[in-house]
């Protein structure tokens, strides 16, 4: 199963921006995963928020196989402790899921067409984090996820 | 009010000791703030878990006033969207309340005497995250409520 997980835009803060690549740089021992950079268009004064968030909506599903498992990071989600969500990893691994996407928005939050084509809306936590954080939360949480499967500890 | 928000222990993780210096210098704008790091005793192999964190609560609670309102940061808490923690933290100063302690556990957690003498037993996510995480993740949130008070944006 690989992990498709696209940001957009590059993480502009740069102790987020350590600690993802942190987490990516322990994650790749367990999982296969791809975390482009998607070039945001340079925003001008006309765009109304909407047409921003279905530009950013573009971007994100532009490279997203039409088998692939998708999984919306939305405060109107539904929350998982780690081990639910590790154990939902493992489900769709046992179900031969080729692919799930993991989409963050960005300041705005997600389009409206991401939330009805995601197949689980997830929520970190009812208190809003700022959409970068929310990158390093859900790469933490991959990790977190992958160690419990594995049996190993983490402490940190 | 003044806000009381030890530390067990230096943060050891870079770039969170970054993003807590980022938060720690934007909220004094706002609140008067003591975050001491609290030096952990060296830990031997005789100590059990139970005993550590008792040792742990001790430290904690030390410096606290009586008068103090103690909020527990711990997974069997209640959560709060930001707004509703930027309103209870409103309510708190409109009580005349002087201090409110925010007590983080260490990687063994809280012990049960200061979930216990907490007047609020606050959860950030249902997901669990490292203590140093939660450092982050409260300084963070602390910021936000204060920008949401004073009706200033936060956009990051």
């Amino acid at each position: 199963m690989k992990i498709y997980l696209p940001f957009l835009g590059k993480t502009r803060e740069k102790y987020l921006a350590a600690g993802i690549d942190d987490f990516a740089n322990r994650l790749k021992h367990f999982v296969q995963f791809d975390c482009p950079v998607l070039k945001d268009k340079k925003k001008s004064a006309k765009d109304s928020p909407e047409r921003l968030k279905d530009e950013e909506a573009r971007l994100l599903l532009q490279n997203i196989s039409s088998a692939a498992t998708i999984v919306a990071l939305d405060p109107s989600g539904s929350q998982l402790s780690s081990d639910g969500f590790a154990e939902l990893i493992s489900k769709w691994e046992n179900q031969g899921v080729k692919e799930v996407a993991f989409l963050i928005g960005g300041p705005l939050g997600l389009a409206d067409e991401i939330i009805r084509k995601a197949d689980l809306v997830l929520s970190l936590s009812q208190m809003t984090f700022t959409h970068e954080m929310a990158r390093m939360l859900v790469f933490e949480q991959l990790y977190r996820a992958y160690t419990i499967k594995a049996g190993t500890g983490y402490h940190k």
